[in-house]
């Protein structure tokens, strides 16, 4: 009896993600293909879509299921496939019956008007334009907040929607750790007399060799063509359409080599974490991304720990040579990897190097803890915005438009969400570390071209675990430790040492 | 009370819409994006879809307002959008809910098998592997066409499905009076000593050079880019994915300039159809193509009768000649048209010209009749098609890839489809007949490049009528008179009669 309800239940959640999966298609396709006539039907479309889905994640009929499974013995290991079916199912039946349908509707309307304002807010340096918005926004978003509960902290139901189970003040703490090692280690860089010859990327790369060795290297390190596509997009992403249609998004610039290329790598690694899940368990919690930071660490473990050593060069530097002879003819693969790591603060955080960039974050994190506690206006947010890069960057923004207005997130209503980018390089340092403690010599395997070892061991250790534990569960699983900033200042400062002379 | 229920069916009907879109999406992606592993989760959204569209199509609450409202005042003009909705409403009612469910769904299972079966039959030249499938097609086909019922032609009930209201004895009179006439015709250009110099067609036509034309042609007869776009794929096609979302493909061939060329005037053809109808009726039958003859009359129309024609090229030709310069500089105009007018009876129906194409078609109509109606066994096909390619086109396939299995249609069960491409070539010329009398000198305005009149007009006279009348009443509205070939038959003589001196 309890078996024939667990059918019933999975079958009705593989029907929600066909329909989940539906509407990934048409976002995919709102970004890459879509004729600029067609937005406002594809909004309809998306509307109805989604209102289906969010119809049947709150179906009374789901509540009785899961309530009748939580006393079956499938529940009773809570890390069994069944169990973490069971318990994450609840746990976002909760979340979403807590939000009153109004709110819901709200929220959505403020988004799609906040996203529209914002590309003009930009386009005219105007935070003017932006503010009732963002206002408007920030309300809805605390009224989420409260109606879901907290214990106190306000951006910690918030942050639980992206990173399920992590707390703010755990993740305030060692990100103050991380910040106040970052500071001195980036002050060291700025004055050191070694620079990086970072003006080689900037030299002639023909868009359709980037193409070429952006698809070699996502090959590589084993990004799956057979089951994904990568494509041409003004602000690249990485989304899956289905257990076996993962598709990844790049820009090309013909006079900048490292945005394409580590752009790719990037987005690649996320791709292998979708490919990575188990696909028999699609649209259930345990063939599922576990959270944003667990997502991030590993696409930037590619795109920085493996695509921005020197031992990935040496295996790739012959071939970007074959591909662009005029830039790279007379140039040395030390030379190379120098630039690639070039560290200079800078006010875009899309742009921003391995090292300033979690300041970046660091920075909208604390904002966005203040706006939500109330404890700073919307009014007075440029101010705060310019204070913490004059702070943490030594740099002030000469617009809004490089400034508070850079960042699409929150005028889309994503607001809680800009830690999770920091806790993905906390998590894959943590990561990286322990695999070269369990795999041996990673960089005589990448230097011979063979990143199969690592990709193994991050599919066993963390992909196939899906929601099965949360994002600290399998950290500690996998490195016996609980998140720190350590080793990745240790990696930053190995790295920069050579490169720069720096020292902790 | 009954604008109430009225309301209810228009909203009803605008979210089957949605619904219906959103498979088009769907179906697009898998014919231009989808990564090789992808299909079978495609193929369960699809399915799942069209689940749910099917559903809603034959629900009872439907039937339910329908019936009311056909008691209503909305009624009473069958030609008024109110009154053309209830009908083809209706209609469209009567013949989902004649066909059971099983029938329905085998149909499905054995379109898909079929599909996977023709394209490994073809590709080693295997009657012998298609033929079970297309058996099991024929039979499910004949169940359908008996299960919605006919009186004493099986075919009808097939053919309605495409072009409603068409009958079979009226398409095949004019159909065997056109290729009466086709026949001497074919034999007359063949004996002519006047010939195409078509190898000019055969040069060095760089792709972005093609697709730069393509797009410039595609504009200048109206297609609308910021309601469309153009993409490429292995087989050519138009769909509409919401009522300002209109995407055309065609397939580019750097040593042949005519395919991809013609092929995008073609589907910018159907693109304009749908790019003219009623935006604000998207999803109710008078904002909806009425047939596939009229959508191909529009196709045909663009591609042969404009963009075939000396006055058109008397237009572009400077501009192919700039884009072109290799193959074309010491070309003439007149050559160019010429060659682009080459008539060779071949044994491929997508690759025949305007004369020989409409014998590819008849050759088929008649096989699908006799298929349809029990006179002819498929094991007796490949002989039967290949004796007719030798009685009407004086050739013989040398393998079956080139003969019974070159087209993918009755491998999905679309049969009794074929006709409505020559219903669209005889449309074409008798509605280009009388926008020769509406609006003067056609040749004129083309060679200046002004497209506008002729797609105002067939946009006021066709489009826009959507559903409200058949095919046959557009026809009779806008010509005053029934379908008949001789209009078609004039042309080609007009044409050819300068080009290879044939007379009637």
């Amino acid at each position: 009896m309890g078996q024939s309800t667990w059918e019933q239940l999975c079958s009705y959640q593989r029907e929600t993600a066909l329909l989940s999966s539906t509407l990934a298609v048409l976002g995919w396709d709102e970004r890459t293909g879509m004729p600029p006539a067609a937005g406002s039907y594809r909004a309809e479309q998306l509307t109805y879509l989604s209102g289906m889905i969010h119809q049947r994640q709150t179906a009374k009929q789901l509540d009785d299921w899961l309530t009748e499974l939580a006393e079956s013995d499938l529940a009773d290991d809570p890390h069994s496939d069944a169990g973490t079916t069971i318990r994450q199912l609840r746990r976002e039946y909760v979340r979403r019956t807590k939000l009153p349908q109004t709110l819901v509707e709200e929220l959505t309307r403020a988004a799609v008007l906040g996203q529209q304002a914002w590309v003009s807010a930009r386009a005219n340096d105007s935070f003017a334009e932006f503010k009732p918005h963002l206002e408007k926004l920030l309300s809805l978003k605390q009224q989420e907040a409260d109606a879901i509960g907290h214990e106190g902290c306000r951006y910690d139901a918030l942050l639980d929607e992206y990173e399920p189970g992590a707390k703010t003040s755990e993740v305030a703490t060692v990100l103050n750790q991380l910040c106040e090692a970052l500071v001195p280690l980036i002050q060291q860089i700025k004055e050191s007399s070694q620079k990086a010859p970072s003006e080689l990327l900037r030299r002639d790369y023909p868009v359709d060799a980037q193409r070429k060795i952006g698809v070699e290297a996502a090959t590589a390190v084993g990004f799956d063509f057979q089951r994904g596509r990568l494509d041409e997009t003004e602000h690249p992403f990485c989304t899956s359409l289905g257990p076996n249609d993962c598709r990844i998004l790049t820009r090309y610039d013909s006079s900048f080599f490292a945005s394409a290329f580590f752009g790719t790598l990037h987005e690649a690694g996320h791709g292998i974490y979708d490919q990575g899940l188990r696909t028999e368990l699609h649209g259930l919690p345990p063939g599922e991304y576990v959270s944003l930071g667990i997502h991030e660490s590993q696409s930037r473990l590619w795109e920085n720990f493996v695509g921005r050593s020197l031992a990935f060069w040496e295996y790739f530097f012959p071939r970007a040579q074959e591909l662009f002879p005029q830039a790279l003819t007379s140039v040395s693969v030390e030379q190379f990897y120098a630039a690639v790591n070039d560290v200079q603060p800078s006010l875009i955080r899309v742009e921003a190097d391995e090292a300033t960039y979690n300041l970046h974050i660091i920075i909208r994190f604390e904002l966005e803890q203040a706006l939500v506690d109330g404890t700073l206006a919307v009014d007075d947010l440029p101010d705060a915005w310019n204070q913490k890069y004059s702070d943490y960057l030594g740099i002030t923004p000469p617009s809004n438009a490089d400034g508070v207005l850079q960042d699409i997130h929150w005028s889309g209503g994503a607001i809680g969400y800009f830690s999770t980018y920091s806790l993905g390089n906390l998590y894959a340092a943590q990561f990286f570390r322990q695999a070269r403690l369990d795999l041996g010599d990673l960089d005589a395997m990448f230097a011979a071209g063979e990143f199969t070892p690592l990709r193994q061991w991050l599919q066993t250790k963390i992909h196939q675990v899906g929601q099965c534990y949360s994002a600290a569960g399998i950290l500690e699983q996998v490195t016996g430790e609980p998140l720190q900033h350590q080793p990745l200042v240790d990696h930053l400062y190995a790295k920069y040492g050579l490169l720069y002379g720096v020292t902790p």
